[in-house]
């Protein structure tokens, strides 16, 4: 194949930041070659307000009114049902849960969802979509830790499908086998979002690599096969969620002795290229569209805006691209995931 | 208890290097406490003939000729059994075995180990130790991966004390419950060290940590408490190896997005203060003297040497000392486990 066409792509996981980061980052989502963001509300502080989000979501417009952005708030104990109502009235579209702690800015995060009960009804009934980070909290005694975290989280994504049955849930970030089967085993309004960069790395690779370190931490090759074959699968309850978290250089590459570096893969700037290239490395090229676009808008039923373009991806001139080492605004850096590295498709520009 | 007095401890195995890194570190044996250390061979080139081994013997003498250093070859197809013969007649205590490519100058090990019953015919027939780095290479297709790399190794454990029950093996730097069940299944040529870091860490505690990543790498708590039980059960084939393994800081601090850290824990200068410290931390000091001394001075047939100290480890004043941020020889330094972090012994000068 020497190009592809697709129908205006839809990230239906990122994050975009604050500020002097946000206005390097934004324009990286029409960069990448895609047309709508579902986005992340976890700033400092944290997303828990309508008139928070839609702050953010001129302070977002501001930057790049090209990109479709959708906004969600963050879970915590101050939202009531009037204010999901509030939301849903004007236009936010989820509502995301971190557990406590698990990944960066989530000191604030819940810790039991029985307490939620009153919200998750007022989101049903309004039709807003519940986003789960799906780990628990590492405990020695338990023997949890970051490898089985999301496995031992799925008892409770199986548990609110079941009390609220019409209530849409998204499983951000699958990372597992057993959240793959698990989201197969629910009914139609369980879906989850599958990251670019899950789809290349294991434990292998993160192991004294902090560049390829993100939380969910990636598993094993197992994990990682099943992650690529509901692709190849075609199942139409799985989509792309870059889960695209920039940092500053310094932030990622370095660790002292008292402190680790951040959590985070940043692929936005060449996402679609590089969702083309594994997809392509695993021969599911042909699911590229409904991955990357048609399966994420079906499910928050999202159709494509008027004025949206069809984006097309070429083979690069010598065969390959290089991969920017570095995008730089100002003061601030970041460095996208594979930084350097051969890539086999590109956006071919207007 | 305001003291514990041990008997000259043995660290049966570690890292000491060559050139002015050697300089720097070797004199951490005694510093941290040890009489006896089991010196690892993987140098650059490593050390595959009794010649070099002497040699490296007498490098370390030079340093420090107050420690007693027991000398290994690195298993290649280049060993004989006449060297095997030639080594033994000259001292030389083991053999140690690298799978290839696992860890720190590993290019040269081995990948199958029946081309090697001839050696190992000659290494029961001498009495010279074989010391197994117990990891299979990782490999997707398989769905090996670093964290059961040890599991999956330990059928080769089982196969060759099989094969050659009168050899003496020690499993090296164990980290699963796996390999602690394996050992314990064999019969009393069979042994196994374990590292200070091993008794600390989990994976919760490298991820993003590169200070704290090492080959093997920490397990799960599960794993790390089958390492703690043993030492709590006083097992006698289950005694110290540290694996201390230096590296200069900016290869331990940092990584680009091509090249990741150094896979190592540096340990030596504090070694039995820190063993100590770990011990007490789950209700096992009494087991100290038999984990770092008797234990491997018995499997391994070295008694002390006359003039051996006793080592005296005591409360430091204010209850607590901290640990030095870093070690340094003219233009070469290394940062120590645990670094500026409270601990709960200190050796007491003569």
């Amino acid at each position: 194949m020497a190009s592809i066409s697709v129908n205006s792509p839809a990230d239906f996981h990122v994050h975009l930041r604050q500020g002097s980061l946000a206005a390097l980052v934004a324009p990286h989502v029409k960069k990448g070659g895609f047309d709508l963001a579902y986005v992340m509300p976890n700033l400092k502080p944290p997303v828990t307000t309508t008139i928070q989000a839609l702050e953010y979501k001129q302070e977002l417009e501001r930057i790049d009114p090209s990109v479709e952005y959708l906004m969600t708030l963050y879970l915590c104990p101050e939202i009531t049902p009037d204010e999901i109502r509030k939301a849903k009235a004007a236009g936010i579209s989820g509502v995301k849960s971190y557990p406590r702690g698990v990944t960066t800015n989530s000191d604030g995060g819940i810790e039991s969802y029985e307490t939620y009960y009153p919200i998750f009804e007022a989101m049903e009934e309004v039709d807003m979509v519940l986003n789960l980070h799906g780990e628990i909290p590492s405990d020695a005694d338990s023997n949890t830790h970051i490898l089985n975290a999301e496995p031992k989280f799925l008892p409770h994504l199986l548990k609110i499908h079941a009390k609220f049955p019409r209530l849409r849930i998204v499983l951000e970030h699958a990372t597992t086998r057993a959240a793959v089967e698990a989201v197969k085993s629910c009914g139609p309004t369980v879906a989850c979002t599958i990251t670019a960069h899950h789809l290349a790395l294991t434990v292998d690779d993160w192991a004294g690599q902090s560049w390829n370190f993100c939380k969910p931490v990636a598993k094993f090759p197992d994990d990682r096969s099943a992650l690529r074959n509901i692709i190849i699968e075609g199942h139409p309850r799985f989509f792309l969620g870059s889960d695209s978290a920039p940092h500053l250089p310094h932030n990622k590459s370095t660790s002292t002795p008292t402190h680790g570096c951040a959590a985070g893969i940043y692929t936005s700037p060449i996402l679609l290229p590089l969702v083309a290239h594994l997809l392509e490395s695993f021969g599911a090229l042909e699911r590229l569209e409904g991955f990357v676009s048609d399966f994420g808008r079906a499910f928050y039923k999202r159709s494509i805006r008027s004025g949206n373009r069809k984006v097309v991806l070429r083979r690069p001139a010598e065969g390959k691209d290089l991969i920017n080492e570095k995008y730089v605004l100002g003061a601030d850096s970041v460095v996208p995931f594979w930084a350097g590295r051969e890539i086999g498709w590109e956006i071919a520009e207007d």
